[in-house]
């Protein structure tokens, strides 16, 4: 975790001079976490920049940024499924399916989609899942139903969401002995985890991952390698390819869940 | 973790009839914890005996069981100290002695006792211990004590008391990006782990341990070999020899504190 970097929202400003490198008008416009890539040019710390092999299509390997390899590191430097196990994946927005994107390619053959909307689940077969379990289905938890698919619980689990209750279904699902859970959604700052010590006394282990544990200058270029050698499709996460002129529309169809995944495309 | 043979108190008898082998006046006398080694002879199911070096002395390595082997391999086989890292023990008592051996014999420079009572530093140097803190010196939580002197956090922790709070202060205090704690202690039936979830997303990992993680039948011959090549000393954890005939001194100089670890000598 770099102390010097690492993400904080409110900065807005280079570190050497504390001062921004935009301006309209003379008015100073604020970086956006460290990288402002939402113009044609930009002005980034060192520290922020990583090579990545020079044939790769820029409009493709964008989105391999924040919430695709967070998911697809939570599944392959942190879960690290054993081949032929099986992985519970709560949320299946862009970064659940990048993380059964990931459970795949780590060998996982059972890759259970939990989401309370069975909308997602069709797609979500194209990114590894083979079974899905909707919350609403059942008048058990989650954790019990999981348990029971499964001969006592899944190997691995990844938490996608935030959500406090996901988070704790997510560690309660994963099966003595063995078991290991990942948190990846960023919670409500007031929430609060809880869960009976018995549970971490049973041989479980619970993680918790920040960018997939991926060291962004060194690990991303071998993650965009995936992708040349066709081990990872990329082209499956862009739903939508919007002009930059108009940006606020692809806010839009975010915020409404009509893209849960989304590119902008920079004009010239 | 077997689901045959796993630790049931309240069963006291033979799995194979649901019997008991013992008996005085025509009256059973139950099984403990499937060994009931409190007798001169025994009969137990073959899962629960394992074969060790010949050589070895029992009136010592007996005293390799439950609580010691808990706590030597909560540091040898769970937290893994790399060689040169910081350890902090929660707990003094012999499992936290043992986690404290544990620790040193895996490399550990630096292994902070962390402990209410300080009578007990001045023996836990003998486990390795380097350092202590006792919170009661402090009037701020231990966790920012611990890391204010480890330059943000413990490397690893080993939580040996089953005091909810010193579960979380064990979680707590250790660093950013690479810090796992490992939780042995028993907690209380109604006991609720709780802490903020951005603690795990800081890339930190919690695990629990039973046994050590140790496979006794596997695994014990091997605990028994380190005492063979005198890598663990076992004497250091003997404080008391007491005759079968006064085995209950024994369990009075253990319910006083007075013997912390204890062994009952069994009379021919």
């Amino acid at each position: 975790m770099c102390d010097l970097l690492r993400i904080n929202t409110d900065r807005g400003v280079m570190i050497g001079d504390g001062k921004s490198r935009f301006s309209i008008n003379g008015k100073p416009i604020y970086h956006f976490v460290g990288t402002s890539t939402f113009s044609e040019y930009t002005v980034m710390h060192v520290g922020c920049v990583a090579k990545i092999n020079p044939e790769a299509p820029l409009d493709k390997v964008c989105v391999l940024s924040c919430g695709i390899s967070t998911g697809l590191g939570a599944s392959i430097n942190v879960a690290k499924p054993p081949k032929g196990s099986t992985v519970a994946i709560f949320g299946l927005g862009a970064v659940g399916l990048a993380a059964a994107e990931g459970a795949r390619i780590a060998g996982a053959s059972r890759i259970i989609g939990v989401d309370l909307n069975p909308s997602r689940f069709e797609e979500a077969r194209k990114f590894g899942c083979t079974e899905f379990v909707n919350p609403k289905d059942h008048n058990k938890p989650v954790q019990q139903v999981l348990a029971e698919m499964t001969n006592g619980g899944v190997d691995r689990s990844v938490e996608c969401t935030g959500n406090i209750n996901a988070m704790i279904q997510a560690f309660e699902c994963v099966h003595d002995g063995w078991g290991v859970a990942v948190l990846v959604g960023v919670p409500h700052k007031d929430a609060e985890f809880k869960t009976h010590p018995m549970n971490f006394l049973n041989e479980r282990t619970l993680k918790g991952t920040f960018f997939g544990n991926f060291k962004p200058r060194t690990d991303l270029p071998n993650v965009v390698e995936l992708y040349m050698k066709k081990e990872l499709e990329v082209e499956k996460f862009i739903t939508h390819s919007v002009p930059f002129s108009e940006i606020n529309k692809a806010f839009d169809l975010m915020a409404k869940g009509e893209g849960i995944r989304c590119i902008i495309r920079m004009e010239n």
